[in-house]
């Protein structure tokens, strides 16, 4: 009986695995890739025998670097002490982009696929799993009569919501042009954020709405009942206005099916790049709605050619926001941003107002690195 | 300002799409793959210039199928006419298995990710995401005192659930063998599947619980405190009781926190492989539990060497089972399944004690696609 048992455990382990090829073995030994070595060097292997070149592209390199290979066809390459992040690459052999096949852990950004992986000791603890009180994470239909569509949004409770009988604030929080409702889990590690800065207590307990900004979609690529196409990169009504109309939508959806404070003091509004311009123009659109605003390397201005009510009066709405009372207006961007410039001339155009506002200003550009920091920086002034 | 506006676009695709690689462009056009022809046939395309050979895999192909290069250095295949289904597939490249680039939908399974792609037309379109009422899908977590451990479930709750009163059915729905709690909503479809049987009328709303069937885990891969740790195979208390045991945690966290029917008419058992091991067991053990169980494609026999008291009595249980009642009693098996001898022994035995059971054979295999149509069987005789 203990041979049948055997027979069964090789026979499901070859069902199971007859989509890995050989490289998931070298010389007998599995290959480790990533590996994370002791003093935080990375080392990346791939076994391609006939490859003639094999290239590491990653989101801390800029171009690429070149592989070696030794003498049993095993690439590998270490890079330099990498301090805690989460970081992404891929392979490129022999120009073709390749993802890692002895990592299974891949995120999608926009349209493509990429490795990631964790080096710890400082603030990517926070973007890992620990053993803290872990909040649900629910993938939920909401209709949108603005939009005349039932829409996908994503849905963050912090642990004890389900079980508790208190009300809860709201952090609305949104990605940038090409993301979706899934963004701010994937590359955003929202959901491990949260639980840990709730954990340690440098976070209220919230609720986190992540939205689908694209409002031309139903949900994410994949999700939506266009089926598996290819995510289009420009979708109809982007940045035209129409998700700032019809975000009333979502935020009566919210109030009208979670144990929410459904006012201004329980309201929170963020995002990156796109999502930043769309917490701009939804917050002063409503004046008086959210107490806090975070817009993380937000684009500002709104297209010459769109024809909106949402941007009739920017100024008028942005000096009423501000006159209704907002407890924290956040910028944060990086030095080296594309959208440095127009964020420098937004703060001008605040200060000129004498509007008050945080400003955040970080290394580096437009990246999910920095939002993941802003976001540390931003969730645990929010609700005090 | 216009200009301001494109240079934004351009700024924001280009730092999106830095890791998309120069494959994504051929001779200025973009590259479709998987490309589903009118006919039903598929086109696959690969941009690999300096590639020696480029081969196919994939769930529906023995072994591999070459691909063709044209002068340019596109390689591409196209399959004959396609039955609608849900298949997987990847690249072999001068012998390295890599994920189609132009493809952004992939699966885990177990310790592999491979491209999806779905032909509709027949059962499929039953994977698909319809315009029908969704479901949600929470990822959550909950306590387990026999195992010591705060552990991630995956719950689906029907169009409906949140905003009404009514007391639900619960199928309880286990994965096999290097699987866990993400494994019926990746390959296995469950949300769309639920979401499309219940729209047709074809089953009953109601929720579906889908565990981690490794209880040395807290979660899958990727989702617990080890980190992104490659996945292993055979894990601690793999099929020595303990799954068994301790699923009464898993009742306990639904039944105290969900609005289920909490007695034997509201609860179904069905799992694959290793779930359909834990179903049989579990079923037994708790012999007075469920009025509905399903095996598919089930392992029969514990291990020799374990000792649990889960397996002290297995014929006594099964009578025990039997003679409380038991609705449906659904058993399902491929003819070239390698354990199609273990489950005719089984039925049988279960001839022998005069217990009824309805018995379905498919044709092939140990497969995702024969789970999924099991599936499809299954759950429209459930709660009726």
């Amino acid at each position: 009986m203990k041979k049948t048992f055997v027979s069964i455990l090789i026979g499901i382990m070859l069902a199971s695995t007859q989509l890995c090829a050989q490289q998931a073995l070298w010389g007998g030994q599995e290959i480790k890739s990533p590996e994370i070595n002791s003093d935080n060097t990375v080392t990346f292997r791939l076994y391609a025998p006939k490859g003639g070149e094999v290239k590491l592209a990653g989101d801390w390199i800029q171009g690429t670097e070149v592989m070696a290979k030794n003498d049993k066809g095993l690439w590998s390459y270490t890079t330099a002490v990498m301090p805690s992040n989460l970081y992404s690459y891929s392979f490129i052999v022999d120009d073709v982009r390749v993802i890692d096949p002895n990592n299974v852990y891949a995120d999608r950004d926009v349209a493509t696929l990429s490795n990631i992986f964790i080096i710890k000791g400082g603030n990517a603890d926070l973007y890992s799993v620990n053993k803290v009180p872990h909040g649900s994470v629910t993938r939920r239909w909401y209709e949108s009569p603005g939009n005349e569509m039932s829409r996908r949004v994503t849905i963050y409770t912090p642990a004890g919501y389900e079980s508790g009988k208190e009300k809860y604030p709201v952090l609305y929080l949104l990605h940038g042009m090409g993301g979706d409702e899934e963004a701010w889990m994937a590359l955003g590690r929202t959901s491990q954020i949260l639980d840990n800065l709730i954990a340690e207590g440098k976070a209220k307990p919230m609720i986190v709405v992540m939205t689908n900004g694209n409002v031309a979609q139903e949900a994410a690529p994949g999700e939506s009942s266009i089926g598996l196409q290819k995510p289009n990169f420009m979708l109809p009504h982007t940045m035209d206005g129409k998700m700032e109309e019809t975000f009333k939508d979502v935020i009566k959806f919210v109030e009208d099916n979670y144990r929410v404070i459904a006012d201004k003091q329980g309201r929170a509004i963020a995002g990156l790049s796109m999502g930043g311009y769309h917490s701009l123009h939804i917050s002063r659109y409503y004046p008086n709605t959210f107490d806090y605003v975070g817009l993380f390397s937000p684009a500002i201005s709104p297209r010459e050619d769109v024809e909106s009510p949402v941007y009739k009066d920017i100024d008028g709405s942005l000096k009423a926001q501000y006159k209704n009372g907002v407890k924290l207006y956040w910028i944060a961007i990086g030095k080296t941003d594309f959208l440095y410039k127009q964020v420098t001339d937004y703060r001008q155009k605040l200060d000129g107002f004498g509007i008050k506002y945080i400003y955040h200003e970080s290394e580096g550009g437009h990246t999910w690195s920095n939002w993941r920091d802003y976001m540390i920086e931003f969730v645990p002034q929010l609700f005090k």
